[in-house]
């Protein structure tokens, strides 16, 4: 890390960042200084382990210096999208400007093509492909890589896209509480054949500074309720365009209208395991998620290639701006 | 196509399937001299739209004319990795020798980083990522290509890596019927928050011919079993290896070896829903998965990169050689 660079471009942010990247030396050289949240794993089994292979992500404890690559992330953004995780982690580093601009930043899962992962500085960008069987596998291997590397303090939010109901297409959902498919807040694992139910609550706190910093940057809306997380994108939605469709446009307007009575503002297909996953494992989590249609008004997306392009950047955006004015007020507090 | 290239170098592949291609294309001129099986959907409000946007493709019947692109295909292959389902199109290209050996297929797909496909000939490969959301929202819109495309008596089989049970890592398992974590031959569908049970019959013929290819390839072990579909990879497969692990290792001993009992040969994460959907739309389907290890032994997978680069070619083999004899028996009977 260079943290002295970019200073002429954007010289407040930048000495901002180098106070707050010396504090955080300084504070991995005293670590009883301040009270510190660890990243927990639930598994005794672990430490019988020789080596911990990473498999999907083509890392391991006895391959890679997991602390050495990873100790100093405090913030982790995950998304379905290989490419966006990738623009996200170039926006990221040149808002924040603590590294020169790059023209490449490298994939540290290179070895594999299940995930995408890319840092720059205390910010992990990974990829975890569409739905909560793709999401839980990396959220698994996650949690340990940041448990292996000693992490502490760790904030992380995933930014996506989704259905909205009732909203304007563009709008931004923070969301304040998961729900299955019958707007229950709850996540169901199965384990050796039987079911375990897990809470899908999210930070709320969270919540709150996310949609804060979106009125302070004043670009687009956003707002807080409940997403509805499904296991499928056609019949599970209550869409009319899949290649299966038994019900009728009044059943589906029905279901999306109590889903809407229900607190209901967006529907996606992973923020419940998100949600459960981290909660369990300590993680501050929050989940933000454009809008990319109305499916009271619709299920195909008709806008134009580059207002969805846009509609993309948003939670980019807002999260960007989150992660700055964290960085920000702990160099001033330290 | 260029149906006569590579004649010097596989000569009696190349002149098969030249007569296979121009049968091909003599039947599609005379439509009704031969019964031939469509593919079906089962949504009436597609005939309401005008466009219809396969979304998670970039692809489009407003934008591409999808008879022309892939009116011809008869052979679909899906898996989990995008890279694996490139190095599938190029052995298949070598294996046909259908056309001229290229340094590079273009990605269909390549508007968009959710799925990655691929066609040499009758031939596509399309990538679905992990879990079964992931397969499915890829086969809907698959589905409705094929359709749209007027695509008449189409294979589809999925390829794929899996944990095995009591097998020889290596093994390649053909599957009977997929079961879900509780042995039963089902998939639960979850449509306007109502769960619809369906079929996951596969074509027992297709998995019988497959064992045949097998036997006449002679380079390892294939068996045909039950295949176990989970929506998790850790704590769902009684995994030890996991960020969370409530269970010990006899309940995990317990659980495998009672699924042992129920006929599972396998644990992968897409079978069902890919038996499932392939039945309701009147595809021939089948599932060769490849064992990467026993989970009775372990859970981490211990095999060197090259070893498990090897195993991984397996199901392409087997598919490849399955595809090969069709086309030639095809040939020879038109």
């Amino acid at each position: 890390m260079k943290p002295d660079e970019g200073q002429t471009n954007i010289p407040e942010t930048s000495s901002v960042i180098t106070r707050y990247l010396r504090n955080m030396d300084q504070r991995e050289e005293k670590p009883n200084q301040q009270h510190s949240s660890p990243v927990y794993v639930h598994n005794p089994h672990l430490n019988a382990l020789k080596d911990d292979i990473l498999y999907h992500f083509s890392l391991g404890t006895g391959s890679h210096n997991l602390p050495a690559m990873f100790g100093d992330v405090k913030f982790v953004c995950v998304g379905g999208s290989p490419w966006r995780m990738k623009s996200f982690i170039e926006f990221i580093a040149a808002e924040l400007a603590i590294e020169e601009a790059k023209s490449e930043y490298p994939n540290i899962c290179a070895g594999t093509d299940r995930y995408a992962m890319y840092k720059v500085g205390p910010v992990l960008s990974v990829s975890h492909g569409m739905g909560i069987p793709s999401i839980a596998i990396m959220l698994h291997e996650l949690i340990k890589l940041l448990h292996h590397a000693h992490c502490t303090d760790v904030t992380i939010i995933r930014i996506g896209t989704s259905g909205g109901i009732g909203l304007e297409p563009g709008t931004v959902v923070v969301t304040k509480q998961s729900v299955d498919a019958t707007f229950l807040p709850k996540f169901e694992q199965v384990i050796l054949g039987k079911t375990v139910v897990r809470s899908t609550d999210l930070d709320q706190s969270l919540a709150q500074e996310l949609l804060q910093c979106s009125k302070e940057l004043n670009q687009f809306e956003t707002v807080i309720g409940n997403t509805m997380c499904t296991l499928d994108f056609y019949e599970g939605q209550a869409r009319l365009d899949g290649a299966f469709c038994s019900y009728t446009e009044a059943d589906k307007q029905e279901y999306l209208n109590k889903a809407k009575e229900a607190g209901v503002c967006n529907i996606e297909m992973e923020s419940s395991v998100f949600a459960a996953m981290c909660k369990l494992s300590g993680l501050q989590a929050a989940v933000v998620c454009v809008t990319l249609l109305d499916r009271l008004k619709g299920d195909q997306l008709s806008s134009s290639h580059e207002l969805l392009q846009n509609y993309q950047l948003r939670p980019q955006m807002l999260v960007g701006s989150y992660i700055k004015k964290q960085m920000k007020a702990k160099a001033e507090h330290s």
